[in-house]
């Protein structure tokens, strides 16, 4: 069975609703753009006042046409577009695409509409974009169902690249500067107020389209996280690479993010869990996510992250291995005999990576091509970026570069190599034409190297390992907000590591406690309205003799009624002294939209002034977990610093994943969780401390 | 008198020494450039064979010209380049531009030739570029000493902005890249290996010249840094905006630097030091050198940092939002009545900032103008960026967009405003007439419109504050290392605040020592040889009775005896225990070129993970000093954390002043200072420990 958006897509036959002759209208600028475009299937212009509509007959009524609809173009104002809507259903149209504004974005009132539309579209077999949207098109087909001035812009051929965004103006601007990028773009869609379809089914359509193999998404916020994230997870199966700009990054951002009507930009963490969970490069400008769709289009990826910089000029060589430092490349030398013996040929050179051939070698082409073949046969690099300034652009040496690269093409036909070259508009299609990307900045050239490589890694490690099973005794949720030992013992029973320890009524039993445990132990105030202990003095550190731990018991006691008479005391907690360890935190915070997300991070400074978290949303395997400790800048820590032995990255990773797994299971009943700190020990690790809430409770 | 670059760059009379007859060729490509800009002045094609070049008369030696020449180009072999030197000089040639290659660049016996060359010029009174240069030229006199293609490439009329390059490679890059980006520029020079005049030199002759507003600077390393931080300075104090890519930046980078021919990358910590100091912008990629250089050529700044954004696509609006805050501008909201009053009259628009006015205001132009107008009259902001995607590029609507600007420039003629537009080539020449910067990226425009904020701050507070006076008594560097109390005791000379202290050699003067602090005190071995106290056991914290500091003493030299059998021992520091306050850390290191250099940052992990420090090339003042401690990412721990009080910013500013105060008073005679921990109290600050090195001493 096709696809049920390829009416939408590659219709035979479509309709203008509200269709002007006038060519500069919004109801006139789809007719004009598919005549110009040669579409090849019928246009019906509808339109009850007129018999020709831009040299086509027009019809009074959807319902009237002579041939089947597949997909009809609204735009007609907000107070009758309902009613055509109702006929596009009622005529057995396939697919709409609304233009007409005035819906969720222009209030209350419009909102109510809005879901009434949505309804009657959701009951239909119809599929619909927008409204509030600029349309869509596909160029192969000359099937431009937009008023954006896109169409009149196309510049390059259209290509694997499918661009999809939320907002109707910046999706105009992705398409025009994209195309000045020399991105192939063969599909375009603004899914506007979404209605129907949204941003993540366009993905999904892209993910299974033959002729899309590149994905640029912008959006605002994600109204289904489910599909997004099987959208996601469609495009990563297929290989397709997704550059996506999620708009409201910082907290600044996301402030302006709610003040924008009809979307919900959710958490910005949560997006960025998202996006490293499934592989997809997150840009942070317009240019960058063109760049790198740019880069993807030529469909070539490196196997490694090794990679040989070829410059005509020795600082700009410096220049990208700083770039490649930053962008997480790596610079190996040439091998040392071919330094030697490329060195004896080009004294001038300089050979050890970054290879300065200097503007000298170009007046002996066959230097320049031995340079080239000999790293390309005798080096182990991943990825060559060759940087030639102007001069492949001139008049004098221009015609003498493309022939060294044509001829290296010519043997090396699967050899990854960028072309790095200022003022060469005019013969950069013929670099492109042999397969190689190319790019006037020099960072830009290694950042779009690195997003490759980044590529090849995710699909390379393909969908995330299983999460860890549940074990058959796991406790429920709690029903109502838990502090530290119960916490713990709940925890404990996901398989998380947790302080030996006992809760206690009194001092004797708290010194029968610390026996049991035969070593020191730490004393805490155990109470669900005090979830901070330490502020009130409730947490005594280190005992070892039973007169202390019993006077110890009293003292918490008492600090607690002081500190806070009405608060419920269910005790006195008495455990082991955790051993020496890194101090982490982990914890579990609900989105409203994507369920649960685990957060790790280091604890102290690391958490509290440099905010150095990171999340995923659960559940997730070890070696998600893994990838989420390898993220954090103070990564190091964990090895061991200042004479420290390694902590165990082991035990961390999966009490991480067994932590996804419990937030997983009881997604509507945890509001949050915190775990801190969770020392990880030299062998295995101890939560210390814990806190369970749940919806509709807390503090 | 005219500055002696006057004759290389303005030349009335010039010669080349090498004239071909083939425009091509190297020492044919300039004249033709001349020709083709119709160069005022005389020229002189030097070449013993030929009668005419190029169908100018030539001329077999630059003594036969008829006219002096002020400026000759030397485009001949190295083996023959030396010999037209000396001739350039013996005629009274003012200047040369040497592009021959085969000197410092080419290894050991090429050196030695440039130092010739060097000394043959450095005592004439002859200014040259180069050798192994591609030249420099004058637009607006038609003055083309170069055989880069640049020339060719020529797309917008000569400007404001001023180019020097170290690479002539890169340079030509960075000339045809700048042309694409519309940035408007007069004068370029690539400085080659500098046997003469350097990068420095030509930003002096920018800072000084009165068409220059703005200098684009590239280089691999300084030869002459006093001169580069002169150069910083006149620019700085004539309000020139430099804008500078120095590569090198990561350590990758900066080996690669190492191993390139004929220059010093230098430490890259001391360029961050030095471009803070002098107010340049450091740009990190090519294209944001242009992107900057571009938005400051129009010649406005913004008074402050408040940011206004105009958009026609929310999204696009919380994406510019982040770029705000990403690079340190504020988006404070729309004034309340105004908000109220403009969303009477655009009821689809967003209007809290960022501005949504939605593409519906365009079809109602006097809306578009009421909402600048009004914001500019009754908000306050410092700048505006209005985005408008596509849309002033196209047919139907570029022409009222253009009209609403134009309008609100004749009635504003001071605003500040960036327009933000894609597709638009062919309309910006329009909105730049009328003062408006145009972008493409909108993260872009943002990072633009921070850095004219940036230049406003350098340019308001100028020349940095004046170092603190040294101490009359403050003690000479010491001519061998010295350990802590030794060093201790020369930093409290400067004004440094350190802890109290004795150094006994006895248990009984340890003893005599606490009863004299009267408090707890700690006990640290005294040794030149034990930099690293406590790998030892070298350091007993908070003793407070005489038995338990005698028995300490006893063990302190105990250890080290065990530990370090040869070491010299100099007795025990008995000192008072620090307060609580905020661990730091402040040193000093010696740059080869730039001589010390103080570095500041916290201690512990920051320092040791994070590498969290920046610099500052001594001496400096305590303004300075606070802009240092303001840069760090942990800066937040001096604000107080977990409940701390704020620590003591003028105690520790005015150290760090005072410590950049010795650094410079001693510059030959200290090789690094280490005060690590500095504690900030919270009134107050202390030097727990310290050691200076002296150059070719040290572990």
């Amino acid at each position: 069975m096709a696809h049920s958006l390829e009416a939408m897509f590659h219709p035979k036959a479509v309709a203008v609703i509200g269709a002007s002759d006038t060519k500069s209208r919004i109801g006139g600028r789809p007719i004009h753009f598919c005549l110009q475009g040669k579409f090849r299937g019928d246009i019906y212009p509808i339109n009850p006042n007129r018999e020709i509509v831009q040299g086509l007959k027009a019809y009074p009524s959807i319902k009237d046409t002579p041939t089947p609809v597949e997909c009809a173009i609204v735009a007609v104002p907000a107070d009758i577009a309902l009613g055509a809507i109702r006929d596009c259903i009622d005529a057995g149209v396939k697919s709409a695409v609304i233009f007409t504004s005035g819906f969720a974005e222009a209030g209350d009132g419009g909102a109510k509409v809005q879901r009434e539309m949505e309804a009657m579209i959701r009951e239909s077999p119809m599929r619909a974009i927008g409204p509030n949207c600029l349309g869509m098109f596909t160029v192969t087909e000359g099937w431009y169902a937009t008023f954006a001035s896109a169409p009149d812009t196309l510049k390059v051929p259209p290509g694997p690249v499918g661009i999809v965004t939320q907002s109707g103006a910046y999706g105009s601007h992705v398409f025009i500067a994209a195309q000045e990028r020399r991105v192939g773009n063969n599909y375009w869609v603004t899914t506007g107020n979404e209605c129907d379809v949204d941003v993540a089914e366009i993905i999904k359509f892209y993910a299974q389209a033959p002729d899309v193999q590149v994905i640029m998404a912008s959006a605002e916020g994600v109204r289904n996280p489910d599909r997004m994230c099987e959208a996601l997870e469609m495009a990563r199966d297929a290989e397709k690479p997704v550059v996506f700009q999620k708009v409201g990054r910082t907290e600044l951002g996301a402030q302006a993010a709610k003040s924008h009507t009809a979307s919900l930009a959710g958490s910005d963490a949560i997006y960025d869990a998202l996006f490293k969970q499934y592989g997809v490069y997150r840009a942070e400008t317009t240019e960058e996510m063109i760049d790198i769709a740019y880069a993807c289009q030529f469909g070539r990826r490196p196997a490694g992250r090794k990679l040989c910089i070829q410059t005509i000029s020795g600082g700009i060589g410096v220049q990208m291995a700083d770039a490649a430092e930053k962008f997480g490349l790596d610079v190996p030398p040439m091998p040392e005999q071919l330094q030697k013996d490329l060195k004896a040929k080009m004294p001038f050179a300089t050979l050890r990576n970054p290879v300065d051939f200097s503007a000298q070698t170009l007046n002996e082409p066959e230097k320049m091509v031995e340079n080239l073949r000999r790293t390309f046969t005798e080096a182990d690099y991943d990825g060559t970026i060759v940087y030639m300034a102007g001069v492949p652009g001139t008049p004098l040496m221009g015609a003498a570069c493309l022939d060294i690269m044509r001829g290296l093409r010519g043997e090396f036909p699967d050899e990854l190599l960028f072309m790095c070259m200022a003022g060469s508009a005019h013969i950069v299609p013929e670099y492109e034409a042999l397969q190689y990307p190319c790019f006037e900045d020099p960072d830009g050239a290694v950042r779009a190297l690195a997003a490759l490589a980044y590529f090849g890694e995710v699909f390379k490690h393909g969908r995330g390992d299983a999460p860890p099973a549940a074990p058959k005794d796991m406790l429920p949720a709690p029903d109502r907000a838990v502090a530290e030992h119960e916490a713990k013992r709940i925890i404990a029973s996901v398989g998380i590591p947790v302080s030996r320890e006992s809760l206690v009524q009194s001092a004797a039993d708290a010194v029968a406690a610390w026996r049991d445990i035969g070593g020191p132990v730490v004393l805490k105030i155990a109470s669900p309205d005090i979830p901070h202990k330490t502020e009130i003095g409730g947490v005594i550190l280190n005992l070892n003799d039973a007169a202390a731990v019993s006077a110890g018991y009293e003292t918490l006691i008492q600090r607690a009624k002081t500190a806070k008479p009405d608060a419920r005391i269910d005790g006195v907690i008495v455990a082991e002294m955790a051993g020496t360890g890194v101090e982490c935190v982990m914890g579990v915070v609900r989105d409203p939209a994507y369920g649960p997300a685990v957060m790790f991070g280091l604890g102290g400074i690391f958490v509290e002034v440099l905010k150095d978290v990171t999340f995923r949303i659960a559940p997730f395997g070890v070696d998600e977990a893994r990838r989420m400790i390898d993220e954090i800048q103070g990564r190091a820590m964990l090895d061991g610093v200042r004479g420290q032995p390694p902590a165990d990255i082991d035990a961390l990773a999966d009490a991480l994943a067994r932590l996804s797994v419990f937030a997983h299971a009881n997604r509507d009943k945890i509001e949050s969780i915190d775990i801190n700190p969770f020392i990880v020990l030299p062998h295995g690790a101890v939560a210390v401390d814990a806190l369970i809430d749940v919806p509709g409770d807390g503090e």
